[in-house]
């Protein structure tokens, strides 16, 4: 299958300049700030984002060089298939976070709630809406019980 | 800012092979089941995603050949810029969707409530894990109250 090819829409402003320290989750840092910067030629896409007190936003791990099948999640201590981990070494690069909106003024969005690099392509921003989640009972696998960890380490430490 | 090239992992085998007729969100769709073929240099990363009752999927809308920054929501009937909607014609393509997982069998996982075209490219998966997605008060803007709408039409509908 051919390669796809992506173009970046913004570029994310934020306090992690290196890949070291960054938050693991954008749930364990709710009191950081950071700013996207949409491209201009993208702005008439955010007319009526302000009303949404949360977005999705999809972004380029821009800092990771490697890939690894079998991430090692360092506060569980056993390795897992990278699909079942929120590893960032993982095939393509793909980020995902759901970050809090606390303003737009002109093609600068300002969020809370980040665990992105500085200086990463963003791809796209999407509403969140929880409706649209499943409600239905939910088995968490070998995440269960273990979100102190992840939310209270940060990438780097071992 | 260079394009950015992936690679998929996989594909989707779905019963939509053309884009009319497509549910709008996965969230309309628990019924309708699906492939996804992990490809086979990948299948490693799999491992233990089995524990997991949804996960989050990663595709390339590849039937999408147009981008409008404004969508018009035919539900809706008025227009709004395409990052405060969940309009396919978007820049990128990119559809994230959360789906049940009911099976895996080798390099074949069997997911439930599908959203997705026939022959989607897919580009990551990842666990579904509730507690990280925000528990304060959520804000939905325009689409406030209008879930019935999102959810009981389908592509292609004016």
């Amino acid at each position: 299958m051919d390669a796809i090819k992506l173009r970046p829409i913004g570029v994310l402003h934020t306090p992690f300049a290196v890949r070291e320290g960054i938050p693991r989750q954008a749930a364990a840092a709710r009191q950081i700030s950071a700013t996207i910067e949409i491209f201009p030629e993208y702005t008439a896409g955010l007319a009526d984002l302000e009303g949404f007190s949360h977005i999705v936003i999809l972004f380029y791990m821009h800092l990771i060089e490697t890939e690894n099948l079998i991430a090692h999640p360092p506060w569980d201590g056993k390795p897992h298939g990278v699909f079942s981990t929120c590893s960032p070494f993982r095939p393509n690069h793909i980020g995902v976070s759901v970050v809090e909106l606390a303003k737009i003024e002109g093609t600068r969005l300002s969020i809370r709630g980040v665990d992105m690099a500085d200086g990463s392509p963003v791809l796209d921003i999407k509403p969140y809406f929880p409706d649209l989640y499943p409600r239905e009972e939910i088995k968490t696998g070998w995440m269960t019980g273990k979100i102190s960890g992840m939310t209270d380490s940060k990438t780097g430490e071992r």
